[in-house]
């Protein structure tokens, strides 16, 4: 066995490495191989593979054995296709040396161009090109781009010698400096260079090329390249390879230039060559955007036979790699070379219409399309986003806790929202954390933007319950309900004041920004059929109003997962009688209360029941605890110093009277609420417990469910009632409970017509533990993963943003257990849940209903554990039913 | 196979039953039968069984096939042996009708004496004995009770017509009617009978035994009976067995009496008969107490003949049992007979006495004798108690948090308990609930009485650890701090009133009572060593303070399980640094409070190391969330407007300068303050988070620790710490800290002399969960039960209280998971974290140092899963090592 080859050359048509090899010659090594065995023109040269960056560690930053010998290889052999020689005084060979991961990483690490130039080879560049000023000027990007990268020479030394030679020189642009100026730079460069280090500025080519290559290797554990992988979760032991190729120059002229291109439109999907081109510049030049380039269309008119080659070339790779690439290209003196390829980016309506293309086409097949799509990138395709061709500046950002954009008038409070939403304005709702009271004023507004929360907070969850954009968690901002301002930064927003929020990104701009609808494609739903006719798991919506249900049905949803019903008592009739019920001091009071709920209850779920006909209605019964439809502690002792305050001002003692009566109401209401308050509310008297120790409230809402149903069963509509007692730990919470319920609907339903369910949600680690107990009981299960990750983490998600940073930022936590299901702990107790629950009950469904059920990772997971549908919020059901329909595709093909 | 036999005679020195068959004949009635067997003198009689009481209800209430015949025939043996015939009437025989289940449930049910009297066969027993007051005594006592127990005729309206008689005679006692009044009294009661029933009151015997019978059986359904079974666990399947019993009189004269007697004395436990007697009385005189009943040591005296007889029986019911029993007898003309035996209760220095006594007798071997106490009842010899001779009545009544006694005048913050107590005056500390602040001030008191919290709130658990009696959680006491008032229903009790509490029993005297230190049975040490030799598993302490630990060493602990830090902080010398360290704006000033506080906490390990010389101590790193060190909200808010108001007032300028800064930093704190508020704190900022958040606290206190090990090491103490980690949940979450914690380790230590080792507390579900690789990094396992349960069930213990009393009542949770483990749910988890854990490293170390560590049937728990040690408050160490040793001889039994 002969040495490890740790050396790829590419060039004249031949390559020894191929497209499939990204792991050992990295994205942009194997994309320059692939193209040269297509016979794409590629400027020669060759790969170092990952292999030798990982010895090269391993050697503890020594070069692995034959790396040496094997580098200078494939340096003769560019020479020889270059008919030029690296050294050479005369035909100087110059070398890009560029890093190029598994996975892309964009600026992450180092590059160094223009190796090889030095003060005689210089010369040589000269005489080659006869243009003294370009090649002064890529010597002087060498020492600088080498000087700060290689030898660590800070970048504001260059920095201040340009602009000290340039104050000199009175002129304002770099551009403007005349070739005696810049080959002057060079030499004040080294000097700097000798200064900084000690040492002169290498002037041997193979010195440079040694120690270049050494800096790419060393750049994949630079401080950025380790921050980026921690953020994209990608791990640390790749390593990078290196890329050694020719130089070419796309600023040598007008016959020159470079440009970048997608070999279709990466924001419409349409079938089109789409780039820029940028004549007399460098790749760099594309990128900074500091000259405006050209559309690579009006190409086809200054150079027709560029645009064709670029066209044929672009006709091979999508034939080759059968998906849209993204590529680099420079031109030099009218010869085009591709210097990058790979598959492009796109936005989500590109995504389809793409995938869609390709399969009629006869590109790819109809699983491959299905495989395209990011199911994520489908909510793009529902709401409004800001307009893709303004540019912005963020002035704060803060979580994407609801997609889609929003424009519109800051208000306060919720109060405040439904009123300017009433006389036609457009607003946004500004909360230091919203809470259930506050879903009627997130409803009339266009876009939520809370202080506090994460991405399970109350507004991010309701939000996305509702397709409203919403921003949460945004460390900066500061809102002061009490002067009325919103504070970002230095700078202060009042009631009124237009700014915009995008819910995608986090993004929050303190001016109006123009949004724009977003363009369906318009074979979205052929595309979402070829994957509902894959997929196994049924999909179901998290819908508490019939409008909701409506939306939910027509994006897709098989029925409601979740229809909470604490929702419905916030309502401005409803919240009165619901206090009634917790103030009452006795049953029978209680029961009064409830009775004059129950009608308004009824009509909500006859509603939610003509949406979903035929699909079945899981209705969780109460959930939150009591005090969160109480008035707060602090606003009551406000009203209570309001009156004391009133009555020493009284006129008349029938006044007072009044007065003093009101004020012991408030008291009483103060009493209650105090004593209703909990040290930890999430593990308080809330759930099944309610419907434990208030047996009437839960019976109040069975009655209201099966005579909604009976009496939409009547009018013909088919009604599948499921109902779901929440927080249940343990099989005699259930029995207690669902006894009553039976018992109800034996006394409502009276005939067999309509087919229930009785079943519980899974939230608390105990209720999985026991699973088998509990389904011998229940006849579904539905996971409730937000609970059941609060629980088994022990982390409440009101208050975890704090360590969770800190945990992000050592490592200790790759990834947010509440965006993706934790496989290892929470998913370890829904598998355990749903052996021993089928154990009790083979037929038993099983669902889930936490947020994570729109998560395609979690989707994943829910396919291969083996529940029976995933249910989430309305805008997140295509994302649902293309992640489940991949799950079923990749288990097929793995 | 001929009919199921239902009813097991005895009598005339025979039997059908035994004293094993307390499943079918009940208590009672297999100690009547084994008696009869002894030859001790028994009336004879015959019981009916649980199987016919089970089959009385399976047949809705009718009597089985063949029972009414089996009753005939056991009627007409009792007649045979008592020259007697029920119904005659010249010799009537009577019977009581008593219910005996196969646990005791004192006067859960129902009972009828005197059956078979009638207007007839009164005047017999008016002839037999010659006594026409005796007789119609009995006969309208007859009708009362058949009145109230059978036929449902509310008690009152007889009391209102023996009222009304009286009135008119003029006496106020019913030994002051007349023979006629009596006669009378029986006619009048016999009308209220028909007046309320609409029949008259049945004369045939037969049918007054039949429904006394079904009466009985009844009763084992009533709602007394329910309601007891449901307070001590006992299943409601049982049913109760029925004896019927020929009467026997001890109010028939001087020569006749009643009397209860233990075998040996049930305080104490020294072997001499122990009882009372009562001439001329029946069996309920002497338990209602209206009459002053004689020793039965004086008997010895006045009927020498009867004492020997007892004496006697005593040897033979102790000889047979082989326990202490607890037994009736009546005395009928100079005639004893023996009612009952049972084991009898004792108190816990009485149990350990007997038991060994019994051994030395010869009665049983040392493993029955372990047996024989019950481990929770040595925590009376260990506290305080009130002088039983006392007798009083609570004045409230709350959970029994923490045991012994105490008496001290009431105060209602801790400064105030620590000023008295440096005064030597005794105070109870009187709080709506206690935090860490509160420590110095429990520390003073003699007791602690908390308005809120459970049996684990913080006010209980500390109080357990000090060994201080604590009741908690009081429903109709009320703290006013700002009036400093105590209200316990209508009455009010200030500052400085002498208040007495019974931690064992949860009651509240509003009044001095007199107090006894407990006497330790000699033997003590003897019957621990017993134990000592037979336990598998270790027992352990939790201990913060050197005091605590020289305590628990006392106790027999073998270590220390849990030593928390976080109460190191609260003292007045470091509370201020802690402040500064969690005020601090960068890392730099955190240090240096951090700095100021190494000194003191290394001093607390030094001093603990000492007093645990030769045994490991597990060292716990900070657990609470931050601000448990801060000042409360209110508290700041007050202290702002205070210096607010002084402002105004203020005479200078360099005044409000002085005040305008001091505002300021109150209002930091109170930003501060603000900051850390969480609304879950139990899943927040605490725990390892915190040494992740600020690995510097973390690093503080692991270089206390070895710099202290160090220190006493080098003094020839030998030093076993082992630090914990607490609220584990991921593996990288311990990588982490336990990382920093050997880098420390290994800068402080310098050589190997002292073995350490760095484990976890296993407190979150997600630990157990994955404990395989938690338990590859972690070197021990301690469970955190009481978070565990709280996050397994998801119930906060603080919040717990109103729903768990609605569970109780509904029969929804019969056992709280707060003092035994759960064994299906957070039992399943510490199995399998066992399993997983061992599996990674076989050698794993694993304990329990969670309330349950002092509970007997956790600690059996333990025993069976596996864990090497438990760890308990001091106070409860001898508790533990008892359950121990009896888990290991149940299971060698079984």
């Amino acid at each position: 066995m002969g040495p490890t080859k740790y050396v790829y050359f590419f060039g004249g048509g031949e390559a020894e490495g191929r497209g499939d090899q990204k792991e050992l010659l990295g994205g942009k090594g194997a994309g320059l191989a692939e193209m040269t065995r297509l016979g794409i023109p590629v400027p020669p040269g060759f790969t170092i593979s990952t292999e030798a960056c990982l010895e090269y560690y391993e050697r503890d930053h020594a070069w692995a054995e034959g790396l040496a010998e094997q580098v200078i290889e494939g340096v003769r052999r560019v020479e020889a296709l270059m008919d030029a020689s690296f050294g050479d005084e005369e035909r100087p060979l110059l070398f890009s040396v560029r890093s190029g991961a598994r996975a892309s990483m964009p600026g992450m690490m180092d590059t160094v161009l223009n190796i090889g130039l030095n003060d005689r080879t210089v010369q040589g560049l000269v005489a080659r090109t006869g243009n003294r000023r370009f090649a002064f000027d890529a010597y002087r990007r060498l020492v600088t781009m080498y000087g700060d990268v290689v030898l660590e020479v800070p970048h504001d030394h260059f920095e201040a010698e340009i602009n000290s030679l340039k104050s000199r020189r009175k002129v304002r642009s770099d551009t403007e400096l005349s070739d005696e100026d810049l080959e002057r730079l060079v030499r004040i460069f080294k000097r700097t260079v000798v200064q900084v280090t000690g040492r002169p500025f290498p002037e041997d080519p193979h010195e440079q090329l040694r120690k270049a290559v050494n800096a790419v290797f060393e750049s994949w554990h630079n401080k950025r390249a380790i921050e980026y992988r921690r953020l994209q979760s990608l791990p640390d032991n790749w390593g990078t390879a290196v890329n050694v190729q020719a130089m070419v120059f796309g600023n040598l002229g007008e016959t020159s230039g470079s440009g970048v291109a997608f070999t279709r439109n990466p924001a419409t999907g349409d079938n089109h060559l789409y780039g820029e081109y940028l004549p007399n510049a460098q790749g760099e030049d594309v990128v900074a955007g500091t000259r405006d380039p050209m559309s690579i269309d009006s190409l086809n008119d200054r150079h027709p036979a560029l645009y064709k080659q670029l066209q044929e070339i672009r006709g091979k790779l999508e034939g080759h790699y059968r998906d849209m690439q993204d590529v680099e290209f420079t031109v030099q003196d009218g010869k085009l070379f591709m210097l990058q390829t790979r598959s492009g980016k796109r936005t989500g309506a590109a995504a389809v219409r793409i995938a869609m293309d390709m399969v009629r086409e006869g590109k790819i097949d109809v699983e491959t399309a299905l495989l395209r799509v990011d199911p994520k990138q489908l909510e793009q395709l529902l709401h409004p986003m800001i307009d893709p061709k303004v540019v912005y500046q963020a002035d704060a950002k803060g979580l994407p806790a609801s997609p889609g954009a929003a424009v519109g008038k800051v208000v306060f409070t919720a109060e405040d929202a439904k009123e300017m939403a009433e006389k036609g304005e457009k607003v946004i709702l500004v909360r230091p954390e919203t809470s259930p009271e506050d879903i009627g004023g997130m409803h009339a507004a266009e876009g939520i933007l809370t202080c506090r929360g994460g991405m399970t907070s109350h507004a991010a969850v309701v939000a996305r319950g509702m397709g409203k954009p919403c921003v949460a968690g945004v460390a900066n901002v500061v809102v002061n309900l009490e002067s009325g301002e919103l504070s970002v930064g230095d700078r202060k927003i009042l009631r009124g004041q237009v700014i915009s929020l995008n819910g995608t990104t986090g993004e929050i701009v303190l001016r109006e920004l123009p949004l724009v609808d977003p363009e369906q494609a318009g074979a979205f739903g052929q595309f979402m059929d070829w994957a509902d006719e894959r997929r196994r798991l049924r999909v179901r919506a998290n819908a508490d109003t019939p409008e909701d249900a409506r939306r939910a049905r027509k994006l897709g949803a098989e029925g409601i997962g979740l229809c909470r019903t604490e929702h419905m008592f916030f309502g401005a009739d409803r919240l009165p009688h619901m206090r009634a019920v917790i103030l009452a001091r006795t049953e029978a009071e209680r029961r009064r209360g409830l009775e004059r709920l129950l009608p308004m209850q009824r009509e909500d779920f006859i509603d939610i029941f003509r949406a979903m006909d035929g699909f079945p209605v899981t209705i969780r019964l109460l959930d939150p605890p009591l005090h969160e439809f109480l008035p707060k502690q602090e606003e009551l002792i406000h009203k209570i110093a309001e009156v004391q305050f009133a009555i020493t001002k009284a006129a008349s003692l029938s006044e007072i009277d009044k007065l003093a009566g009101e004020l012991n109401c408030w008291r009483d209401l103060l009493a209650r609420v105090e004593s209703l308050h909990e040290l930890n509310p999430m593990l308080g008297h809330r759930g099944c417990r309610l419907g434990i120790s208030f047996p009437e409230i839960y019976d109040m809402q069975a009655r209201a469910i099966f005579e909604a149903a009976r009496k939409v069963a009547d009018r013909g509509v088919v009604v599948i009632p499921e109902i779901m007692i929440p927080l249940v730990g343990d099989v005699r919470e259930l029995e207690f409970v669902e006894k009553r319920v039976r018992a109800i609907a034996e006394a409502v339903l009276v005939d067999d017509a309509i087919a229930f369910k009785v079943g519980t949600m899974i939230e608390v680690p105990r209720a999985a533990l026991t699973a088998d107990e509990i389904g011998a009981v229940a006849e579904f299960f539905s996971f409730g993963t937000n609970d059941l990750t609060q629980m088994t983490f022990g982390f409440s998600r009101d208050d975890a943003g704090p360590f969770l940073a800190a945990y992000e930022q050592r490592g200790v936590m790759k990834s947010d257990p509440f965006q993706s299901i934790d496989e290892r702990g929470v998913g370890q107790l829904m598998k355990m849940a749903i052996s021993k629950g089928r154990s009790a009950k083979p037929n038993l469904k099983i669902g889930i209903c936490g947020e994570h059920g729109g998560d395609p990772q979690s989707v994943a997971f829910c396919h291969h554990a083996g529940t029976d549908y995933v249910s989430c919020s309305p805008f997140r059901v295509p994302i649902a039913r293309l992640a489940a329909a991949q799950a079923v595709i990749r288990e097929r093909k793995s």
